[in-house]
């Protein structure tokens, strides 16, 4: 090696010894006749001094022509450090400088190497290799890195095997849009990248691996919200002959194992909610539950006093936000606007606040006398102090609102700590939903997911078919989807009924899903399992709202890598190679 | 879990227990008045028995009912087994059937699910999840996965990062071919598959990452010849602020460590050879030496005997076959058809037995007196029995053929044993290569490895340019290139030197490689790196030739999965949604 030690390593323990350290030039400073380098690796920070007069005037000459981010080799002796630096693990000691070499040059950086950058963020797009050389950047991804390895630690300690499945795999026409691959060989046809490996991973329990999973890049072509990526890594596990129980308990382990080794955590055993009790209280199949306000269903309690909104609505329905009646006129007219907005979708806001006294005041005092508004507070379990925040509507509508404006609330009153960290699972969500535009169900997780035993029969009866449930899960982690998963049909008489519930005729099925129908007639075991968005996984350990950051080099919201400028035209050689042409629209 | 114990897992210490197994139907047999069933799953196979008079009539005609592959869950109570078969694990005991169900019936397989299969290449690919329930299918995989946990292990121990490079990138000119994927959001433009991280693995460099790896995919679009896949998996790497020495011995030690763990085996210090003595003892960068056989060179002794293809030859080089002047005229005339063959390329084989009194016999006797034979042997340091072949010709491809030559006489001898494990360091390659037909130099490894210092000086003379040796190196076992890497330049003028070396003005250099050198302008450490060819490595450990069955889901030689169908054509409306249109010539 070019150092003998890293810039995070020199301790007291070393005063005296000669040593070698390489890296970057973070800052230099020319002070009290010492000229100070701080240089910088990815283990640390060490200090280097220069004194006048005691190391030589060329040394010190060749340091004041070090600028920021040069890479430089130094040789020297570790010393006590005149005024010691707590922050800094090496902040006990400085090197004496006795030889520097230049190894690189470099030109200013755009933007500040510092945790507190002045960079944009589409100048640290552009600049991606500098931005990484951050430390909070490069800290998310050793974060990644530990839970990635963690990950594997643990699923090869249960006797999974990570098998790698195929990234040119077949375009088929269900879920989001695939990206496509033309191919040379075969003109005029193509490859798709996998949306996710669940057939492969399902071929390979057909193929009793028993136990599979791997960590791997998948590929949507949608377009790009904030926060998505074309393409994105899973840790993506199937099993066999399993219940449902056994994959929550298994992946329970994972999640806890992860807490434990990488955040040093101890998360305990995950609640469980079913899908209708989280619809129910937080109007939202991911609740947040690092806090309660939880919903309270107020028609039994609201209606028949005349108030026009709430008589006609199909469900009023509100949240206590505690200690929080203090709220002024201004704060609450944002909350109005709040959930006006078209994303949130409601046409108003009621509150009433609890004052000191007991008595309730609310925005529709005129239609409802302090009896009625005592039953609220009731209904609410409401103190002194607590204010109510009411929606009313179509039911669905109003739960989705308030879900929306329960996390707003949330996140206003300080409840959504990122070091807090509260997991549960969702279960029992529906096997199918009606959508109305399109007059016939659809499979809320795949057509592949089994229905509880239980609840087959009511497959029979059009009137109870939305009421089955099915063996379904999500992991939800402060209101972020993290895992969700399923068992699989593994029976063909269940799979044929559920094609036809489905709309499927025979032929349809055979063509979207032949190969894996054809290789569930050679002896399926009963299986399933889940798939974890890895890049939220990180983002959440790390504490952050945005997967960005937690992917090397990642793509802007058009789809392009534009430290690369990828994607570019290719040649029309290239083109023709592939017997393919682009066919751009001119623009008018 | 459906199952308490795996088909692997019972022993005598279990007799007398109720278990729960599941798995595949292996065989049936009814004999003695027993109907005999063995049970499969990934774990072992265990011997189920329903005895008439002591199992019941009707377990016993449900048990008639199976065939092979059923899917089946079986409770009783574990028992000393009549006969004992010492060859499985579970040989000692077999299950006392009580209950039995049929989780999922199987139609016959295409082909016998043994380990010496029935199926051919086609069917076993067509059918691959059946074929993957082959034990050594299944193994091959099972090895894969732990190679890649213990490189995981290996190099998180040593501070390496993975780190997941992108998958859609940029096209760009050199190399291999791209496999491109059309931009949805960026009409006529592509993404480009990676052929190597090689530049975002240099870009982490400049990062500061200082240490990286990743076991990844990577893409070429290459005519498939035999045992090369379109996509397959690298273990890549890169470290900062090291010399060629801290490479090799970083990665000699990764190797030492796999072997170790994963064959058991201690392999030692890896010997190091030059790219010249490679060339010159084996004809070969990648030399097979689990076997000596070196080439032994003759001009001094051949030549001016009057032998017309000699005396014209620019060299002529010979092995000596220890042991092997019993072959036959039938075999020494194959031996002469084999170097014939295109793909050798010598135009005659010249051969020479020593006979038992020592006096050489050879089938150019009339040309060379014995004396003159005796210095032949001499040359060869040979002794009676041994059989010295010779080829003559133009030295490049003369030592080319004559590499074949000895590959095919180390396997004819038994000498290229897969249990044996032969690894080395190939170093010191030359840094160009003039390829006459260009007219100008080439980068052997590519155009960012460094020359070696001592060596600079020589690319000032265009009479020694291409003398310079680069810091470049392979590392080869058993005659197979499992890795290789470089040096990298990281000094501005070095570089600069290279391109205008290579032909390229400063525009062009821009052009391909703009955004890498932009990132050497603003500090790059001193670095280099190394990758594996995973599929490669896995398939040498499982004492394999080709790597097909150490990947999951392979595809065939015209890049096609047979099973999944794929590619194919996809719609009109997907066509134009990308912006493009297939251009498929019409056949005549």
């Amino acid at each position: 090696m070019l150092r003998t030690h890293t810039c995070g390593e020199l301790r007291p323990d070393h005063i005296g010894q000669t040593v070698t350290l390489t890296g970057w030039v973070q800052r230099t400073r020319d002070a009290g006749g010492i000229f100070w380098i701080v240089l910088r690796d990815r283990y640390g920070l060490t200090q280097l001094a220069l004194e006048e007069g005691v190391e030589s005037e060329e040394l010190r000459a060749k340091g004041r022509e070090l600028g920021r981010e040069f890479v430089i080799s130094v040789t020297g002796k570790v010393a006590e450090r005149y005024s010691k630096n707590d922050k800094i693990p090496t902040g006990a000691i400085e090197i004496r400088v006795e030889q520097l070499e230049v190894l690189n040059a470099a030109k200013l950086p755009p933007f500040l190497i510092e945790d507190e950058t002045d960079g944009g963020d589409d100048l640290r797009m552009k600049y991606r290799y500098l931005d990484l050389r951050r430390n909070p950047v490069r800290r998310n991804l050793e974060l990644r890195h530990r839970v990635a390895q963690a990950t594997r630690r643990f699923l090869d300690g249960q006797q999974f095997i990570e098998v790698e499945t195929p990234v040119l795999i077949k375009s088929t026409p269900e879920g989001a849009r695939d990206f496509v691959v033309p191919s040379r060989m075969n003109p005029g046809e193509f490859y798709a990248l996998p949306q996710s490996p669940q057939t492969f991973k399902q071929l390979l329990m057909v193929s009793g691996f028993d136990r599979y999973f791997q960590i791997v890049k998948c590929f949507r072509d949608e377009d790009l919200r904030a926060d998505r990526q074309p393409e994105f890594t899973q840790i993506d596990c199937e099993m066999s002959f399993v219940t449902q129980e056994d994959i929550l308990n298994t992946f329970e382990g994972l999640v806890q194992y992860l807490f434990k080794e990488v955040k040093g955590l101890e998360i305990g055993t995950l609640p469980r909610m079913t899908y209708a009790d989280a619809m129910r209280f937080y109007g939202n199949d991911k609740p947040d539950t690092r806090f309660e306000m939880k919903f309270v269903e107020l028609n039994d309690v609201v209606k028949g006093q005349g108030f026009p909104v709430f008589d006609a609505a199909g469900l009023v329905v509100g949240i206590n936000a505690h200690n929080s009646a203090m709220y002024t006129r201004k704060q609450l007219d944002e909350l109005t606007e709040f959930v006006k907005r078209p994303q949130v979708g409601a046409t108003g806001l009621v509150y009433a606040r609890v004052e000191p006294d007991g008595n309730v005041k609310s925005s529709v005092d005129k239609f409802y006398s302090q009896d009625e508004l005592q039953k609220w507070k009731a209904a609410f379990n409401a103190n002194p102090g607590d204010l109510l925040l009411i929606l009313a509507g179509e039911p669905n509508k109003t739960r989705k609102a308030l879900s929306e404006l329960r996390l707003e609330m949330g996140q206003r009153m300080g409840l959504r700590d990122k070091d807090v960290f509260s997991p549960l699972w969702v279960v029992d969500f529906p096997l199918l939903e009606y959508l109305e535009e399109e007059g016939r169900y659809f499979a809320m997780h795949h057509p592949f997911t089994s229905p509880k035993p239980e609840d087959v029969a009511l497959l029979d009866n059009p009137d109870t078919i939305g009421e089955v449930r099915a063996n379904a899960y999500d992991m939800v982690i402060n209101g972020v989807e993290v895992g969700g998963g399923s068992i699989r049909i593994h029976d063909r008489a269940v799979q044929a009924r559920m094609f036809s519930l489905l709309g499927f005729s025979d032929e349809e099925a055979k063509a979207q899903f032949g190969f894996l129908l054809d290789a569930f007639e050679y002896g399926a075991p009963p299986h399933g399992g889940i798939a974890f968005g890895f890049d939220r996984l990180c983002s959440l350990f790390g504490g952050a709202d945005s997967i960005r950051d937690f992917i090397a080099f990642p793509k802007n919201n058009s789809g392009r890598d534009v430290m690369i400028d990828s994607p570019s035209p290719i040649s029309g050689a290239q083109l023709k190679e592939l017997s393919i042409a682009t066919a751009v629209e001119k623009k008018a």
